[in-house]
């Protein structure tokens, strides 16, 4: 018997998930259960990895001391960014919602290890940079997942990595690759976050695509 | 009305996608309909980038030239690579197909456009390699969209990034991500093409989460 994803209405229904995923930054503050979590994670595991290393580590930051850690080095990276712009700019990026550190009730950071030893190396020889890629696969499959069972997934980026995998206290060699916050959205939407806020469209194919 | 993507039965069909969604090296050579292709690359063109930059940008490999300029590089990368192993890895290695290359009828080299004005830099100060992981993200949902669609894709890795970006003439500043190639599949499977051929095996989730 074929797998369901094979029916004719699937493909469809994928696309209207990938117009709705969204980066989410408000988040209602009620509790995920552990169990979907977990089988969120789970799923996130079938990713594709370099030579299958599966690289992906992630770290569920529950502490109130890991949470602070992360609240403040965002408030200070921001900061500086909002430094970087003048005028107009200036003004649209202070009234910008970045982050919903404060009411996510589930935050995970996630880790590359770039010293695994699964997949034994290969495709990484060329392009080692192919271990955070997977990782981003990783996340991104957890972001789809999440938002296909109504939960929202924010991605942080504002952030100093090295300074995160200190206050985590990570093994050795893991890299930081995403900040995600999930919970349940306040709204769910069609337009982009920054759309939405003025900050940036959509391009067309035709901008991204040239031949040889 | 809700998006069909809601529906209870979508999510159990979106793991089944995961599951089956393989990196593929054995291609039918028949053509892809270039409509086919044209609404998979406006569909990767829904994913996630940081500060909306969409920095993907697509290469259509069709000339003999180029693709030929890709085969020649491949195979140089993969001899040196098995250079570096020894023994029964040596062995397993030198009997992995790792690339569809011949037969494939699509071919994709996938960049990163480091320097796109698009996001006005929002999100890339502190971590400018999320340019890169956006790129990532288009890739894998060009790969799940695909896959749905009865398309198989594999990302090839074994390569020299700089020499593929010089053969393609690319614009200064673009950065390949990835090289891909897609069409029909000789068969689908469930298991990932290096666990049967005895090379590496899945992780479980104890073995990848942390809690702090």
């Amino acid at each position: 018997m074929d797998p369901d994803f094979t029916a004719p209405e699937f493909f469809p229904a994928l696309v209207e998930l990938l117009h709705w995923r969204r980066d989410v930054r408000r988040f209602q503050r009620d509790e995920i259960a552990e169990a979907d979590v977990l089988d969120l994670l789970r799923v996130a595991q079938l990713a594709p990895s370099v030579g299958m290393s599966q690289p992906w580590r992630f770290v569920r930051v529950r502490s109130a001391r890991a949470r602070r850690a992360a609240r403040e080095n965002f408030e200070r990276c921001n900061a500086e960014a909002l430094g970087g712009y003048a005028g107009e700019d200036a003004a649209l990026y202070a009234h910008l919602k970045l982050s919903g550190l404060d009411d996510a009730p589930v935050q995970l950071a996630v880790f590359c290890d770039h010293g695994c030893a699964t997949g034994r190396g290969l495709g990484r020889r060329t392009m080692p940079e192919t271990a955070e890629y997977s990782v981003v696969t990783a996340v991104h499959t957890l972001w789809l997942a999440a938002r296909a069972r109504g939960i929202g997934l924010g991605w942080i980026s504002i952030l100093d990595p090295q300074a995160i995998a200190a206050a985590l206290s990570v093994p050795e060699g893991w890299g930081l690759v995403a900040y995600l916050c999930l919970g349940r959205p306040v709204e769910t939407h069609l337009d982009p976050e920054l759309e939405r806020a003025g900050w940036e469209r959509r391009q067309k194919l035709d901008d991204v695509l040239i031949e040889r």
